[in-house]
Order: C-alpha cells, then sequence, then structure tokens
C-alpha cells in the first residue's frame, strides 16, 4: 500500500500517479492533496493523527515549501511503515508515532542515481521540455520545481518495491549522517486545572483544534476558554444549533467549536494562537 | 466493492480508508465527501441518484449531524446492496431505488461489540488517545465525535466480509425492532398541465433541480416558472449564453438552469423553495 | 488502467464510475474533476501535461460544453493509448504527444449501437426516469444532459475491454470520414532575444503558466515582463516571500510567480492575455 499526500490541488498528483504506476502495483490510496500550501505544521499535525490508522505502507509527502533549494529529499522507516519526502520535518511527527518507540532509521535519497522519469511524447505538441534535451532546459534527471513528479514519486515507488527490510540495499539511499530537520508540535503546559496550549489547526468545519490533552474537560460542564465561559459537551450536539461548545475530538484534543457554524469565526482564533483553559468558578458555573 | 461518502471534506475520509484497508481488501471508491455540511435531504437525494449504477455494493455513508447523540447507527439490507450509516433518513430513499421493490431489512449496530480501531503508536508523538487508556478520555471503542473511523467504517468492512447473505450471522448486529428513521424526498403535485414542486438541491453548476418530473416540459418550447416565462430546451446549449433555460437533467427531473451561467443566482432560489410551472398562454407564447 | 478526467466536480463522477466498474475491472485513476467549466483549452493544456506521465491507458475526458448539440462523441487512438470524449478538440493536444509521431486514428461513437445503462430500481422512489419509459422522456440509449455516464463511460470501458488492437471491432465505433474538430494551443513567436506568447492556464497557487518555452530563461538573473522587470529564479524560493519571479515551470514553460503568493493578481494576467518577455538592458539590470 502506498499513501499520497500533497497540498497539490488538482490535477499535479494525477501526474505523481502516473509515475507510481509505472513502477509499482502498490494499490495507492490518498490521504489528501489539499493541506493548507506550504503549511509544514498543519500536515504534519494530520499525517500523525490520519497515517496510524493505515496498516503498513510507504507514504509519499509533498508539503515542500523549500522545493528547488539545497533541502535534501529522504526516506524514514518508522517500524514498518516507511515515509518518503522533503527534508523540512513535516515527515517526523506521523514517523514517531508510526515506530511506536522503534527508533527511525533515515535517509538521503541521491536523486541523481534514481532511475529518471520519462512522459512519452516528442510529437508536435510535446513541451519545451522535449526540445531542449533535458527538463527546464537544464541537465539532469528532475525538474527544478516538481520534485513530487520527478524525485519523491519514484523514490516512493522504489521504497515500496523493495519492501520495508530491502531499503538499505537501495543504491539511491545513503544512511543520513546527521539527524533530519525535525518538526515538534507544541506541547501543553497543564497544572492546577488549568491549561495552557495552542490553536493547531483549523479543519474544513471550522472546528478550532488545539494541543490540550482532552482530560482536562473531564466531568466537566463549562469551562473558560481566553476568558470566556464556554460549555462543555460530548459533542457539538449537546448545544444548541449556533451555539459554542468545547470538546475533545476524535483526535483526543480538546476542540473550540459551533453546532453547526464555524468555532474559528465565533472564538476569533487561528492556528498559533494561544490558549487557555481554566475551571469555572462555583458562583459563576 | 465498497463505496465512501460523506460530509467530511479530507483529510478524515482517509482515516476511514485506512481502517477500511486493515480489515477488507474490497475495492474503494469514493461517491463524494464535500456533500453539503450535515444536510441529509441533499445526501439522500444525490445517493439515490448515483448509488443505483454501480453493482451490488456495500455503501458506507457517513451525514451524521447526531453524532455522539443516541441516535442508533443502522445497516440496511437492499435487496443485494447493503447501506451503512446513521439512522437519519440518509439512506432509505437510495436503499429503496436500489431494492427494486424486496422489502428492506434493516439492523442496528452494537458498537460495543465491534473489534475496536486501534491505530498505531504509544510514541512521544502519541496523542492524548494513548496517554488516557480510552478514546478522549472515556471508556468504550469509539470517539464520541469521529463514529465513521470508529463505528461505520468497521461495520461497513464487517458487512462486506460476510457478504449480503452472510449478514444475518453478525453478531454484533440486531434486527432493528421499530423502523428506521425514514426520509422521504417532498413529493410534487401534478394537475391541469401546472406542477407545484420543490427545488431539492442544487449541484455545483448552480443547476436548480427540482422534484418536478421532466413530463411537464415534453413537447413545450416555454413554460412559466414562478410567474417568468422561460425557455425549455433539450440542454443548456438550446439557449445562447447567459440564457435561462428549463431543461431535463439526467435524473430526470426539471432543472432551472442558465447556459455557461448559474441558475440558482438568476432565478433567486435554493434548496426548499417552491417552485410552480405552468404552460405559457398562447399569445404570449 | 483508465483513467477520468471532467468538469463535473462531485458527485457526478461516482456514477460515471459506477457505470466503469460495472463494465471493466480496469483500475480507476482520477486526474481531475475540478478542471476549469467548459474550459476546453485548460483541459486540453492540463491534459497534455498529465497523461504522458502514464503508461499505455485509456483516457475519459469530459469536457464537453456543446453536450446534447450535435458534437459528435470519438475515440482517438494514440499509439498506445486511447482517448475517449467530445469532438470538440479537447483530445488531441494530449494525443499527439501520447502518439509520439504515430498518426492518429480517430473513430465516431454511434451510442445508439451502445449497450444502455441501466440503472438499479423502480421502487417507490424510482425517478421520473423509470416513470416515463425512456430517460427524461425521450427514446432512446442515452440522457441529453449526461453523455459522460451514459455514453462516454461505456464507451471508455468497451474500448479498454476490447484493448488498443481490438478497437477497429467494435461494432460500434466508425472510422471518421473527416477531420476531428482540433485544438491547437498558441504557439509564441520567438526572436532575437525576445518572445512573445500567451499565458495558457492559471494553476491553483495562482501560477501564470505562459507558452513561452523556458529556455528564454536561460543563464538570465532579470528579466523583463510586459514592460516590467522580474527577477529569473530556478524556484520560488529564489525570491524572498511576497516577491515576483520568473521561472521554469515542471512542463518547462516560463511561469510568472509569487513566492508564497499569487502571481496572476500580482502581475494582473489572467488566461488568454499576451505576454511579451525581453532581456534587460545592460545597465538597468
Amino acid at each position: 500500500m502506498l499513501t499520497l499526500a500533497s497540498d497539490f490541488g488538482t490535477p499535479y498528483p494525477a501526474a505523481m500517479k502516473g509515475v507510481l504506476v509505472q513502477r509499482t502495483d502498490a494499490r495507492l490510496v490518498d490521504v489528501a492533496h489539499d493541506f493548507p500550501r506550504q503549511n509544514v505544521r498543519a500536515a504534519a499535525f494530520w499525517l500523525r493523527e490520519v497515517l496510524p490508522y493505515f496498516p503498513p505502507a510507504t507514504h509519499l509527502v509533498v508539503i515542500d515549501p523549500g522545493v528547488g533549494t539545497d533541502r535534501r529529499a529522504i526516506v524514514v522507516r518508522a517500524g514498518d511503515h516507511a515515509l518518503v519526502g522533503p527534508d523540512n520535518g513535516v515527515l517526523l511527527p506521523a514517523a514517531r508515532r508510526l515506530a511506536d518507540g522503534v527508533p527511525l532509521e533515515t535517509y538521503t535519497i541521491d536523486e541523481t542515481l534514481l532511475d529518471p522519469v520519462e512522459p512519452a511524447g516528442t510529437g508536435p505538441d510535446a513541451t519545451a521540455l522535449s526540445a531542449t534535451g533535458g527538463r527546464d532546459g537544464r541537465e539532469g534527471p528532475a525538474s527544478a520545481t516538481f520534485h513530487g513528479r520527478d524525485v519523491f514519486a519514484p523514490a516512493a515507488a522504489g521504497v515500496h518495491e523493495a519492501g520495508i527490510e530491502g531499503i538499505d540495499d537501495l543504491e539511491w539511499l545513503e544512511p543520513l549522517a546527521d539527524d533530519p530537520v525535525d518538526h515538534t508540535l507544541p506541547t501543553p503546559t497543564l497544572a492546577d486545572d488549568r491549561a495552557a496550549g495552542e490553536v493547531l489547526v483549523v479543519d474544513e468545519f471550522g472546528n478550532v483544534i488545539t494541543n490540550v490533552p482532552g482530560d482536562v474537560l473531564a466531568e466537566r460542564e463549562r469551562i473558560v476558554a481566553n476568558g470566556d465561559p464556554v460549555s462543555v459537551g460530548e459533542t457539538f450536539a449537546a448545544v444548541p444549533a449556533g451555539e459554542r461548545v468545547a470538546t475533545v475530538g476524535s483526535h483526543g484534543y480538546v476542540e473550540l467549536d459551533v453546532n453547526r457554524g464555524r468555532g474559528d469565526a465565533s472564538f476569533g482564533l487561528e492556528p498559533g494562537d494561544r490558549i487557555e483553559l481554566e475551571p469555572i468558578d462555583r458562583d459563576e458555573g
């Protein structure tokens, strides 16, 4: 199995799929191609939440604001899973969770040793690509701007075909001499019934997802969020339509929502904002 | 074959797919994951229109405004098809059409008997989930807010693996003692060349889809829609770009469209609005 | 392998997939279903750029502003690939590139000879379809407005099942007596270090994709685009966030971009606009 995640929208992911199906019969499953553009943190969060539900697989991830710079292309072995993508930290939170305590093994991709991607066509409608002998008029196997198609997809197909135990034998992979770029999702502080954390992401429903563990809502009916009292509910439906509710999301964290509305607009919160939760005084609650 | 439909956007459906591929080799086909949010009627309509084109399959449907309340989770056997989703009526119009006259058989899912979903990971990036011993700090196998992943996907995989004749033997299914919640799409009134109906949904093109059978447009060149005369055409292209046209959609109902434009904006109509169609007087037409 | 491309959004493509899986076990890969509505040129461009990355396949393309008119439905054999869609030129640029110099073979689809699409259901929730005996109250196998489902999907399944060498034997295909409608993407003029071309499309990132070959940027640090000097970079990241850059896209053409911003807004350009590129004078550069 091979999963795909990117911020490409369409139709760019289809070119990656074309490259993949040329090189592997692996089942392909899209995770998402509409991750917030070039937002390493949001993608790192969602991948950590979603990939653990998959069986052992190769995960191709292209959230790559540094494409074309000298950032490395890497493969991370995380237990029975392999992750392929740019060395910008986006793979690490998911990899750590998938590895489940097993030390990660990391490799750099030497793109000059990859079997180059060769699209069909030199006819009258061929692009400048074939006219110039090398992609984008430059030497070498990869375009400067679409490493998803020209580097990561071939690498992911190769990793999948090699199998998790065969990664060490791939001649275009080199063990990383130093550590990969890491990305650590922010950690909340918890003390005396109070919690201070951060808005991680806002999902498509407008639900404000924080990094505060859901435990802080246990046994409570209301809570103070950034100074305002809010009802606590097991679900959105615990409050009337249009009302605010603090709940525990499917990922185990506190979410600030509006039943049948948008929490981000109502609370005035966006990713990166600080969030403080404290108990309500008895005479207020 | 197993189809998926939801109003989740991304990346939540990928978590459902991860759960599914852990439990079944069934071919997965997405129907849509961008159905209007929590809109049972729109989803019921589209599913009734689209699912009949599929061969016998298990259809996983998560349009679930009542998630976390005590609404039941159900399986509906409709002839050779099975539908899995919340007991809010969203499954019924499609089920009746798929059953083609065969009586429906309905079951409740006892989620406490389902093999629980167990994501990978207890490492340093594990979520609050693993820290609290139970999802969301609560006992039991399912999160309060993501039954698509934790209840419906496991149930759909189980139904698919059991096969349509094996549903009766699944120990986590119980025949429904009463009727499931139903949802009946509104029925138009037809009399004397006049038709009164309702706007069912507006599609992505802005086409206004009504519940009035296409027959009322037969042999007509123009018609009066809510008081305004409109051309009747076999297709959008029957009128110049930017002009209004009443046509019969692929589903057999009257649509109010604008060629290369949006019918909803031009006619000022939205789902639930009343629509009256009457013949044009000869001296007007 | 069978690829699908359309401007349908959702859920209409699912009905096409239902028809396809009824008739073929081919692997299905979505290219895109959110191509700009009824925009033959944009789709023709993207298909030419993306399809060459696929192995030999049947490509189902439904960008069909003339649906319901007498425009023909065609099949184009392009070497080892087959393309199925409307006769409006959308298939031709991709077909020429896939054919790689081999002459194209073109056929019209006689839809009256296709095995008709028969959805399930005549129950109480059946649509007007079954009530009228023929789709949309008219005779014949196809709806007037959804040829993607009723004509092109059955034809694509049939072509795939016949195999590329078996196309000639399909009784519902007839060799085209004349030429198909063609669509030629505009050609730039190149002379004396100057290039004049056109904006082909704007992608989801807001990148302005022109038809000027990337060669004109070779060895340059800056260039004048429509009168304004712009930095030339190998990648977006060559300039600070928010700044303009001319680069060579993955397709080999000049793109006008803004690093982490939208090039279309910054340059005031949209598809069809003229673009002139000229060298910068030494005393300016």
